[in-house]
């Protein structure tokens, strides 16, 4: 079970996040590539800090809006949604490549990763540019109890994907996270985030907010960098789950 | 002798250059790669474009700078212009896999270029980022007289430098090109972009604004696409010397 | 009656329309604001060129989305929509008195225009906008059989709206345009668009892409300026029916 | 004296500066407009921050360049200086005057404020666009031993400036700012800027880097909001000199 966590997500002189204090804690570094946050200054060095410390590297790609970071969703024609994508998960790719490191996966930022997960027309436009460019990039998807419908559409583009969980946010009965706009969507204490964890390690399952247990098999453990908790969470995992 | 010339510089609704009637007759396309022009569907497009045609594709990486189509010098520390040309070169770099094309050389753009030309830190930050990132991509420079200059530096970081010379331009008498606010900067008549090309391709050399002749070697002959005289002179070479 | 016409959307390089071909024959010119087109150069330029023509000028204010031209719904909190309206609005009220010229009316643009039409929160969010910044600024909307019900909101804002109809496109039986993406929603002779505007004019009424009649009161007439017919139209229209 | 401070340098969801903690202390807020820094939102809540304390509020336009903050010369046409500068204060303007309070001067940013200071020809751009927008606007200059020079322009513009001394930065001995990149050029103690202050406000004189007294007559000082001791120094200013 792998920890990942968005990373690089300043952008010029503003700082986001405290990606030297939490990288050293993860597995896999979602990094944002210059569209909904980052540049390619904060990219180079967030790849550096992330080679630094062994830590699997993600394109985190999102809509082109820095004003909205990548929350709002833009409709797009489907192959110019593919060719955004593939623009910013290449451009980080080179920057791995300069830095004489590796691109291992793509996870979608903000409204882009939520659409995927709702509309199949923009999961297939990146699933499409997955297989244009580099198959064997695994892509990162939300672990949810249907998960079959996307593995089936992943395969038919010989794209493998990698479901992820959410250890710090409430779920509904359909195995989505509840909005951010409703109360008790983040969890507020530790004890809630590694309860939840561990139920998802140990017995591949969840509790919703309603207290109904479902299904949840889980390839990766997603925790939110911009949390209070993102920290402590980063490290209970970690010495908890992440590395025997 | 081949045959150089931008392409791919519209953006969004905005079109520019008759890219669809030059490709046909072009050796190489320097496509523009988002940041000084262009956009992720339009790079796709000209990739598509150039590979129909089987024309060599280039990078054409400028400073992040829309509204001034790159052709403002922007101050940078050497490592984020470093960052920066490698993040554009990368993006397209992505479009041509996803088309199963290749990147063949990088070409910057606009006030890039001239400053590469002038201020060695900035030629340095463009070596390093080819070397780090690629170091099989040619980078093409202005054919000046002082060429080996140029030519020395590039090879202590192990990059070719491909050396090109414009048949639509007046030069000065130290082989530079007359800067555009001057009268009689772009040659007017297709007779003296024919001149000038002849004796770039048969005597490797030009004849500077006062009537001066001296030597360039060049490997490729630039075509300002905006100009009026684009079509007819890409003609012109294509018919007399760039496919015998 | 006058005619109405989108002017000013060039940006930077990149030159769209034929402002100073149509700008004689306007009453009234709907100058973009720099966030979905324009730079404050090219809106410097239009003012001028509105000036010269006595031509009455709108602030055309729409989505911070350059690469989408404003023509995608961006979602965003009312308050959010109502600063980046008035931000446009004051933006091109400066430039207008830096050029001893005044701001007439305010209409607003693409997909602003279409979700003003169908969202009340929307409409509200410019009503607003308005009212706390200048309420003697009519806003211009679309001439819709339910009209009273827009007419009755801004009342309530103290806002005087401006009818608008489309002589160059085709309308639905509920008095709304046939989307672009349907064929025959743009009209293709200028017979068509003239009869339409005559009958607009003379009977306040259309004649819908069914056959049916239905009625239409507008104070002004729209023409589409990238249409190859917005130059005949604005020459036809200015002759039979704007300056008697 | 007035104490000056720059404020809403936030952009989108990246926070910047501690401004519900100084604009207490504040005379007068620059606000930035949306070019280097801030957005319409950012603006609207600073514009009401500012009127909730009775601080009076000045545009702080700059070049547009989001990534470097505006504090990189961009090279411009005069004319299209003049026009990106009354675009930003024209906004910021609307926006005050939409919550009920005005707009009292203009102190341009970073490099814009540097190069209006060494540049006569990008001075007379600004001091153009003040005069044709609105006259009666003051402008924030940096008071210089050489003040004169700049005062004869600016009043063949009609245009009265505003000087200001630093209170947190070392000068050299032409009365200028040591620059950033220079050690020491921040003052590092509480007591260094205090004793600035004071012999600014008492004895109209500055003691340069290398302990030179210079006169120097400022009618308001600033202070940068970015240092850890700009609260500190608020505060001081505020209780000692500012409001008596």
């Amino acid at each position: 079970m792998k920890i990942n966590c968005d990373m690089g997500e300043s952008f010029g002189i503003w700082s986001l996040g405290c990606d030297e204090d939490i990288m050293p804690y993860l597995d896999m570094a979602n990094i944002a590539c210059g569209m909904h946050a980052s540049d390619p200054s904060v990219m180079t060095k967030t790849v550096k800090m992330a080679k630094q410390y062994k830590v699997s590297i993600g394109a985190h790609p999102g809509y082109a809006d820095l004003q909205g970071f990548g929350r709002r969703y833009i409709p797009m024609k489907s192959s110019d949604l593919t060719a955004l994508f593939i623009y910013q998960v290449g451009a980080l790719q080179a920057i791995c490549q300069s830095e004489n490191t590796t691109l291992d996966y793509v996870k979608p930022h903000g409204a882009l990763y939520n659409v995927m997960m709702k509309d199949d027309s923009v999961f297939t436009a990146l699933l499409k540019g997955i297989k244009n460019y580099n198959a064997r990039l695994p892509l990162v998807v939300m672990a949810v109890p249907d998960f079959a419908n996307y593995q089936d559409l992943a395969a038919s583009y010989g794209v493998e994907l990698w479901f992820e969980a959410f250890v710090d946010r409430a779920y509904d009965d359909n195995g989505r996270l509840k909005p951010r706009s409703e109360p008790d969507a983040m969890h507020a204490s530790i004890e809630k985030v590694e309860k939840q964890a561990l139920q998802l390690i140990e017995q591949g399952s969840l509790t919703t907010a309603t207290g109904q247990i479902i299904p949840v098999h889980a390839d990766t453990l997603c925790i939110h960098g911009d949390s209070p908790l993102a920290l402590p969470t980063a490290k209970l995992l970690h010495d908890r789950v992440a590395r025997p």
